[in-house]
């Protein structure tokens, strides 16, 4: 209980050397904590093609997108110029274990003249800097760090943790390499394995910018094919890795425009890729443009929209957990999650086809598996109708991400404007992004729960939010009584040791009731 | 009880003459009812030119935005390619009383050409077409229309509405003439005036846009000043109309970038008016891009970041308010309402500063007056706590649009995509944009009602959204036990008739029950 479970995300990560001098250029957000010194590269290409030749890199760009991804692991820390707390650079660096400062405003990156400026100062293109992401600073030149030291009185404190907490910790994950951490820092599970992602890599963009582009359902479906195999092995990966434990993967999620490019240029080049006319790739993309994407054709919505989708993702996940489940005797049992659910009726429709699709792969490979299908619970009127939807759902898993952003009718990526402010003038006391609004957001967590289990009482419940990870929301949660927090790899560790201390609080808070 | 309240809404709007033949040429959706033809003008200004010319005028959008106010008002009727029921131009149309159909989807609407195509024909500009606003077509050439005839039976009918409802039905409007339609139409008052279309007229714009410009606060507030006499002109009419009932008025909602423009060329042009550099234009409108400006830096938010602007409108409100007061020698109780409000402290930290601008006002006119100060419950998560707001607030008006866009994650501007396949496969009933989902969103509402009156016994309780028009929501909010609820214009006889509806069902069912 002496121990503050924020301390240990110190342990896991090198820190700067204190005897060391600093020449601190401008300090931003503290995203994703440890300390990385590196030459400056301003797109993911180039971080990636420094790395290559062994350079150690620093990614710093005005915000990061999914497309930015293989750059981001090619780098040793990231530097955004913009986004906040839970914007793309800090979840993905969280979950990476990346160092990353995220809306350092007062930066200006240039990426055509390749050179970015802070207070007056220049830096440019191959430059060292140095960031440290438990403190926002960012440096000129190399600062020296010390290494993390992982001693056995962190696994004794870990075992100790784990025999007092209630409460499982997964862990949210969508690479083998990510899901290797969590398992390795004690992860019981995936909570979350996001499936957008998977789409971006390498070829696979092509396909689904095919898939984007064809005139019909058919057309559509050829694309998917050529997806298939791909997605499988995405899943027969992490399911070997995570063997014995759940594994909860959440369907196609964002709009399909984040797949297409945004730049007058860029229309050019990938047409040329795929052999179509850039005139049509450029109407698509504007066609499929939306004022809130946030708020747009995402989701189930999508599944509901283009039901092959998510039959191709069903098929991939049932074949990937057979063929596990065989080879390596273990029985797999995927969870299928339905993301950004507001009916029940939303969720009755895609059930029943993903039953339809287990039914067709059963009978294909003359086995049967088990498998749960559960939902999201990241929307207002899902935590309030959770009686209605518990009855198609096997399971709950809360987004407090997106459930605190339409809560609060705050979008994440815009809040830069005005939350710095609504802290200072203590309008807020916590950002909501970082630790659960109790009041609010938990207020309807907590409906969701109890409507959800009035219905089903075995339902399982979980969250998978970023909120995952913070200890005052752990709390929270364990005082809701759900059954498990997911969260990123590095911050595994310290959900286990905060579950426990809400466990013996609540422990002690009873007995003391009793005396 | 006999007559449905919807068919008023034939009543009121010239309809086509049934006898006339039709060349329809697409159909789209009836955003706006009545019938309408005119000559085709592809821009705002162009339809202005050629109604001041005497031509009757069909205006044809893409979609429209604040910025085509005025030649909305110019034409005749509205067409647009993109926008559902509650888009701007369908929101607009029927607060103006025009008749409009939104989403024509298969239309190509090219402005640079100045012509459209719909199913292999093209009309040019200047081309004569006719537009049904009750079901949705589009005719090429024009139909004869019969002109609505309101008889003696109308009035009433309407004094038998009136002696049953419990109700009160007000307005949304923010124009001298709108106001005037309303109380024609036996409006009590306005529940909804918005005030952003009044930054938007004639040079306001660029006084508007300095304000946005302004590197300090003290930039801001010159800007402002130039403002102000606008401002209190714009109040003081509307007061002067609606005089002996009450106003409330929404201080300004939308995001700045509304103010700025988007297309490149526009830069220039703008930038030439102001006497400023392009680059410097430019690079504020990115600054203040936003990816979900729905839910962005707007409402209470602006409010909070930029003190002077809210300060300003309520030095015009007060100021108005006595010296309409003051000339007519009725009481005008201004009501004033802060938007977007998520948490009490919000409304705390703006209510203290419009109470110190009213004072500072009545100081210097010596003399004081009785105002409200309320708030939008139009968040979930301001339904929620809304016992804590309550301890703040006169009012609550429930803004059941963005309301519904947040409880169910559904961007109005996006739902095209979706919405018409939902309800196609009967996942929802209705649009819940149209008429109030009483589940979800209705179930915030009746709470938000429950927990403001548990603090606050007497706090006025009303609608604004769209809804506000919709008679299957009116009985809902009669259920609900709302004050009144307020909707635009052309729809009052409507609301009217729909409360009166509830009210004598209320009073069957309860003498049912005693029976």
């Amino acid at each position: 209980m002496r121990v503050d479970p924020a301390a240990l995300d110190q342990l896991l990560h090198p820190t700067l050397d204190p005897a060391a001098s600093r020449d601190v250029l401008t300090i931003g957000l503290p995203a994703s904590p440890g300390a990385a010194s590196g030459h400056v590269a301003f797109t993911a290409d180039e971080a990636e093609a420094r790395a290559k030749e062994g350079e150690a890199v620093i990614l710093v760009r005005v915000e990061t997108s999914p497309e930015d991804i293989h750059g981001m692991h090619a780098a040793r820390g990231i530097l955004t110029a913009r986004g906040g707390m839970t914007s793309h650079a800090a979840v993905v660096a969280r979950g990476m274990g990346r160092p990353c400062v995220s809306g350092a405003g007062a930066l200006r990156v240039d990426v055509k003249t390749g050179e970015m400026t802070v207070g007056g100062r220049t830096i440019r293109r191959g430059e060292m800097i140095t960031i440290d992401g438990s403190t926002g600073e960012v440096m000129a030149g190399h600062v020296p760090t010390l290494k993390a030291e992982l001693s056995g009185d962190f696994a004794q404190l870990m075992a100790w943790a784990d025999r007092a907490r209630t409460m499982a910790v997964r862990t949210n994950a969508d690479t083998p390499h990510d899901t290797e951490t969590a398992r390795g820092f004690g992860a019981e599970g995936i909570g979350l394995c996001r499936t957008e992602h998977m789409f971006f890599d390498g070829d696979r963009i092509i396909a689904v910018r095919q898939m984007i582009l064809a005139e019909d359902e058919a057309g559509r479906r050829r694309a998917l094919e050529t997806l298939l195999p791909h997605q499988r092995q995405d899943f027969a990966e992490i399911f070997h890795i995570m063997r014995g434990l759940p594994v909860t993967i959440r369907l196609l999620d964002p709009p399909l425009h984040e797949f297409l490019p945004r730049e007058e240029k860029e229309f050019a080049e990938v047409a040329a890729v795929m052999q179509v006319n850039p005139e049509h790739l450029r109407r698509r993309a504007l066609e499929l443009t939306e004022a809130n994407p946030m708020l747009g054709h995402r989701g189930c919505r999508l599944g509901i929209a283009y039901p092959e989708i998510y039959e191709m993702q069903a098929r991939a996940i049932f074949e990937a957990a057979l063929h596990v489940g065989e080879q390596s005797g273990e029985t797999i049992i995927p969870e299928i999650m339905i993301p950004l659910v507001s009916t029940v009726a939303e969720l009755a429709f895609l059930k029943e086809r993903i039953d339809a699709v287990a039914e067709i792969v059963f009978e294909e490979k003359e086995t049967r598996l088990t498998y749960l299908v559960g939902t999201m619970i990241e929307l207002p009127r899902a935590a309030i109708t959770a009686n209605e939807i518990a009855g198609k759902a096997d399971f709950f898993s809360f987004g407090t991400n997106d459930l605190t952003q339409t809560t609060f009718g705050i979008s994440r990526d815009d809040a830069g404007g005005f939350m710095p402010l609504y802290i200072d003038y203590g309008i807020l006391s916590r950002d909501p992004f970082v630790s659960i609004d109790q009041t609010g957001v938990g207020e309807l967590v907590r409906m969701g729960a109890e409507r959800g289990r009035s219905t089903k009482a075995e339902i399982k419940l979980g969250i998978c939010g970023e909120h995952g990870g913070d200890p005052a929301s752990i709390h929270f949660c364990h005082g809701v009584g759900l059954d498990y927090v997911s969260c990123s790899p590095y911050r595994v560790p310290i959900a286990r040791l905060a579950a426990a201390q809400a466990a013996l609080e609540a422990k002690a808070a009873l007995e003391g009731g009793k005396a």
